[in-house]
């Protein structure tokens, strides 16, 4: 038969059924697994070409056997935050490419959320689960296990969970805050506030204390106040908790927040912030004290997007590789499904400080 | 039996088993659906009031003879769009509360992708699914027509698809714009342009082209642009096919049309956007052209956010009921689910023009 024309060795792939029938690998895949949408015509083709490769009689008959589905679930803390939307694009375009078909779960930071989408996605037998997870610690991974011993691998995203030996696909978090701030020393402060810390109640008074609240609470926030307090030291600024916000992390408190560090005898004259929510609650404190930046506060953010390079000036932020987060996760998660080596790493991506006008050198007090 | 204490006829509800077990209902739909996680304290409870009540000898077996998975599907154009990530928020919160969780795919635009999910949804055994379809004829529905065969029911979201006598939950995109391009006239403005149109490639000549080629695209595009012809035509302002932008809808091209207009011999001094990447486009031109709002360019858009609010000037925006067109699709696709009658009506709830400081008299040329 003609099926090993200019072949080395193996069975054929997907990709050479598809480069045969002169379609995408993604309509072969769905061609030859039996699931999703293909057109008549291609579906014709593809078949056709499967036949001609002799791939139907192996890799078809083993794709069924193994009852792969070729749907990937993701579970996502919050869908509404721009920032995961664009890590599921990177997901969606990533497993589509290669056959997936990927459902997402948004557990809006609640863990018993969590562990019902573990459990649904368990359910509807998807192949693999992606997970920015609200999990911190030993006691809360339970469903993780239960899906990794029901043979499902799960990757996690964003967010690292020491207490598991998983892939992680995550950024640099606190490079990128020491960077921002190193940034707003260099400008000249020495009064630099941070939006936001841990959710805690009570207010640590030390940096140990802080550091300890830190570690109970999400990774990346503690990432984040880690880099921040890297900066600090490494110019010999001491840790003053009055400029650390606590407690919840909504926009109105980190207004609240703000305004009181303005008001402070000696005021902050700069702010770093981790989260959007945090950014936007700043620039209404920066507004309801009549103040202008940069020229009363520099100010320096996690997210980039389009309104913060429209803004008037527009803002110095750092701008994650968001699509990249989640095609890299769906890669690590697929790969292992066709036939690479599960590695268990942390991969770790660069962000990129996006230097617009909202630095300047504080004002004379 | 203790079971009919305080009540009056019929089989006893999940919620009655809930009150009585003193836990939430979604609690007790999902102790009692036999899915999801329900901590062992809470599931001992709930099964101890279900049998007190007579609850398990009925509703229960009646669950599980139905196959009811308890689970929604969601298709969204556009998970990216916070538009759509606060739909499915609201969706999620009322399907949580009422024992469902939800499942979510995001086709970006794509009808092919649109075609795949369904049948992902399908496989899946979902209850029902909402959907903001990327369909715009009736040559394109039948993968909706598929579900529905199957005895999936379908509630539309956003989107209107004239071709389907489905429920459809949907804002009023035709008064909407309207109303914000009457407040635009109202403050003086006659060259109002149209950020954006229909994405056809040949620019319309007239008001009958245009309106053809908006019919053969989305709903709400088409929609948001009778409602900027409808105040064109009460205030006897002629109609002007340079002040319409078509082509593909990003927001670089925005930039692009948006200079173009503002360079026009008479060129336009109010501008209504009608989706987020417009009016961030919009504010690039009105940069790029060294100009300001709302001295030289009056501005309102479609949809409000935190940004929007910190934006100096503050800027004039519709705010569209994201969370309650959530809420209200999933309450009309559950209802029927639970034993209601089904109905098949257009639900239109309505936006809310949230006016700040974007707008101004035209400056005398």
């Amino acid at each position: 038969m003609p099926a090993d024309r200019g072949r080395t060795s193996g069975p054929p792939t997907i990709s050479e059924v598809a480069a045969e029938a002169g379609v995408g690998r993604a309509t072969a895949a769905r061609t030859l697994g039996g699931y999703g949408y293909v057109s008549p015509e291609l579906k014709e083709r593809v078949l056709a070409a499967a036949e001609k490769l002799g791939y139907r009689a192996n890799a078809l008959a083993r794709s069924m056997s193994t009852g792969v589905s070729h749907t990937l679930g993701v579970i996502v803390a919050d869908i509404g935050n721009p920032f995961f939307a664009g890590v599921v694009r990177g997901i969606c375009d990533t497993s589509r490419a290669r056959g997936f078909d990927t459902i997402v779960l948004s557990t809006y930071e609640n863990l018993d959320e969590e562990v019902a989408a573990t459990n649904v996605l368990i359910d509807k037998r998807v192949d693999g689960v992606i997970i920015a997870s609200a999990a911190v610690g030993r006691g809360e991974v339970a469903h993780i296990r239960t899906a990794l011993d029901r043979g499902i691998p799960v990757v996690l995203v964003d967010r690292a969970i020491g207490a598991l030996d998983l892939d992680a696909v995550v950024i640099n978090n606190r490079d990128a805050a020491r960077e921002a701030v190193e940034v707003l020393i260099a400008a000249g402060h020495r009064r630099i506030g941070f939006v936001w810390g841990p959710p805690v109640t009570k207010v640590p008074r030390t940096r140990r204390e802080l550091l300890a609240a830190a570690s109970r609470n999400l990774w990346t926030d503690g990432e984040r106040l880690r880099g921040y307090l890297d900066a600090l030291d490494d110019a010999h600024i001491p840790f003053d908790p009055e400029l650390v916000m606590v407690g919840p992390k909504t926009e109105e408190r980190a207004t609240e927040e703000v305004v009181r560090m303005l008001r402070l005898p000696r005021r902050i004259t700069a702010l770093f912030c981790t989260e959007t929510d945090a950014v936007t609650g700043a620039l209404r404190a920066v507004r309801q004290e009549k103040l202008s930046y940069p020229r009363d506060l520099s100010l320096i953010g996690f997210d980039d997007s389009a309104w913060a390079a429209v803004m008037d000036p527009p803002l110095t932020m750092i701008e994650q590789p968001v699509h990249q987060l989640g095609a890299k996760a769906a890669e690590v998660l697929l790969d292992p499904l066709e036939g690479a080596e599960p590695r268990r790493e942390m991969h770790t991506l660069r962000t990129r400080l996006v230097l617009r006008s909202s630095v300047a050198p504080p004002q004379p007090s």
